[in-house]
């Protein structure tokens, strides 16, 4: 028989007893942040649980980490702390367990209504690494800006491309983001264009965060790469394409991107997402030795955007994706990012880059949708090039399980004016 | 008469009274680190002179920014604190003011000979960022990756053109350099270069620290931009070159320089700078409005870079280099940096890039002194194309004043092999 709550969960709630996510939430407006996992439509409070002395086991016994205002310090804790976290908070929501279902105070004191608290970052962000794995995105975007002869570089294919985001300007799901001004490309001898970017643009993205980190000079074996990989997150890298044109050469995106990226209030542990493990796609030519892995898997993470122009009652599905088009592996990246020496951190994050899929329906940004504009999509009869003042970009994510969901949840941002 | 301590300070020390640099000490091994100034050689204790209550001004009184591990409350306070604590410090330093200098007691609980103290980083690093601000440099380059045709991209004269490095591998001046491994360009048909870099650099720079930061979406305007930057440090911001070649289209830089940068312990205040200022270049075309200051400012601080090989006795001068070539100003490197309304926070740092002047002599990395290893340097009689296992790189840079130097004390990091 499936594990089951004694707390009610529909089975289309993203937040069953098989997922249990951890996030960083206030009670109320006043209250210290502190760490909680979804459970249905509930938070539970992982400070009131940890108080209760619940948490007994030799990894967490006697920890303070859970009487933090972010995840950090559980996270640099490593697997078999999350392994006795997630076994103890699975005994205890269980349907047969009484020491919380039977506990009307401790119940009072620990979970509270998801709709009624203020989700914030769950972990201080030391680094934030945004990757390029999805050889369909890469295809598209050389296409577009160096021509369609030799659209992917010859080295996209011997290594994960990536390079370093701007980690101040991460905000939580439901944060406004502000329409970056900037210059864009010159018109003949004119100087650049400046002002209000006019191709906004979305990136349908995942991130990985980073668990326990390695020292400086001390790369991780890709076969052990998992083991520095607490979860995953939703992304939203928002991106102004004519910034980002008019910029990157030769030192890559600035400005482009570091006017916001959003991720999903909920990480979601390579635990719970075990059940829906799928082989990556064959790597031809074969990787180098330290990028080869015993074992190569992906998530089977159905990935959704939809879009609400402001005044619109109705979100328009804009893409389906999937976690498992990427053609480079979260544990590749974190062998890659780390053979030169390079120290990861607990809490920094790993964004998988826009995760496009092989058919047009499929693709992670309006970039590629639109073809650079030229095909303008239709929300509900509104044309779209790019994204307006008022458009809300919602993106979500789930993996099927047997009667049960395990899902990320949203990763929402509404596009307002660049205040004056 | 100039201003003068107490404490002895000969004409060459970079520390006189009129300095006084602001780092992060340990006494020793096992004390905790704390703010300090250099004065001679002599480091003065900034949280026992807080304790003695001789920080009594309005922006510092009741403040514990001086009981930190790190500078980063100190630095958020802004310019009234910074120009309180410059005025607290060279008054009871100076040598007419018996506060100190007749308080044995005291002077024995604040002041450490520097040979003695351990310099650790003095800041918590939120986001670094590295720019591309020197002409030379960037036609160098150019010409070197791109061709002599048209060496310098249509937007470097235009903006401020950088990228996001690495937070979590800046290390502090006197740590060891690890030979990073990776990836280079494939020859031939052959699988792509895997192993330690062959061509290991330096890069010799200079790196604004924040002070106060702004707000996500709200720039900085280019006229007050310098009330948002504490001072400045030297930077080695090593590089491999093969790894760089092979892997920065069309991203930008990455594994190639996240393997390790090096700051100097002592951020030398804008204060303290001010008496060294100079014009900076006229720029042609002329920037955007949002570029445009009312004064455009440099630094006029002489650089130099000096190798000692492994096993020799005497260091070698490989380059002398000077702040003032530079082409973009740090004031419009934040304003720049903020126009999309990207937040910067306390203790972030800006790299100033390369730092190389006109002269053959005056060129600020070995790509550029060895023409990509072409022509190698003598170093004493040893050929050195690119850095080998065991070299010592020292930066150094100081502003010549009237019977007086304000320096910046050296950068230095030796390379080490990359452990097995």
């Amino acid at each position: 028989m499936a594990l089951k709550s004694f707390i009610d969960v529909g089975p289309a709630s993203h937040f069953p007893i098989q997922n249990l996510p951890f996030g960083v939430f206030r009670p109320d407006g006043g209250s210290p942040a502190r760490p909680g996992v979804a459970i249905g439509d509930q938070v539970l409070d992982l400070s009131a649980v940890a108080s209760a002395g619940l948490f007994a086991g030799p990894a967490l016994a006697g920890s303070d980490c859970f009487h933090q205002p972010n995840l950090n310090k559980f996270l640099a804790l490593g697997r078999p702390a999350w392994r006795e976290a997630r076994a103890t908070l699975q005994k205890i929501l269980s349907s047969t367990e009484p020491v919380l279902r039977d506990n009307a105070e401790l119940r009072k004191k620990s979970l509270f209504p998801m709709d009624k608290v203020e989700m914030v970052l769950p972990i201080a962000i030391g680094d934030y690494t945004d990757f390029f794995s999805s050889m369909h995105h890469a295809k598209n975007c050389g296409t577009m800006f160096r021509g369609p002869q030799n659209p992917i570089p010859q080295n996209w294919f011997h290594l994960p491309i990536a390079y370093h985001g701007r980690a101040s300007s991460i905000v939580i799901s439901g944060t406004n983001i502000f329409r970056p001004r900037g210059q864009g490309y010159p018109s003949g001898d004119s100087p650049p264009y400046f002002g209000p970017s006019l191709k906004l643009d979305f990136e349908l993205e995942m991130a990985a965060v980073v668990g326990p980190g390695n020292e400086l000079g001390k790369p991780v074996d890709v076969n052990n790469a998992a083991d520095h990989i607490f979860g995953l997150v939703l992304m939203n890298d928002w991106s102004a394409r004519d910034i980002q044109a008019w910029e990157y050469v030769p030192l890559g995106p600035f400005l482009g991107k570091s006017f916001g990226t959003t991720i999903s209030p909920w990480i979601v542990t390579l635990e719970a997402l075990e059940a829906f493990a799928c082989e990556a796609p064959k790597q031809e030519p074969k990787p180098l030795p330290y990028l080869a892995e015993k074992v190569s898997n992906n998530y089977d993470i159905s990935l959704e955007v939809q879009i609400k122009p402001a005044g619109q009652k109705d979100s328009c599905t804009v893409t389906k994706s999937n976690f498992k088009n990427l053609y480079w592996t979260v544990t590749q990246q974190v062998a890659h990012h780390t053979i030169n020496g390079c120290n990861l951190r607990p809490g920094d994050i790993l964004g998988t880059g826009t995760i496009s899929g092989p058919e047009p329906e499929s693709l992670g940004c309006l970039l590629e949708l639109t073809w650079n504009g030229q095909k303008p999509l239709s929300l509900n009869g509104t044309p779209r090039k790019f994204l307006e003042d008022g458009d809300e970009v919602t993106i979500t994510g789930l993996c099927k399980g047997d009667g049960y969901t395990v899902g990320f949840g949203t990763c929402s941002g509404k596009v307002v004016p660049a205040p004056q």
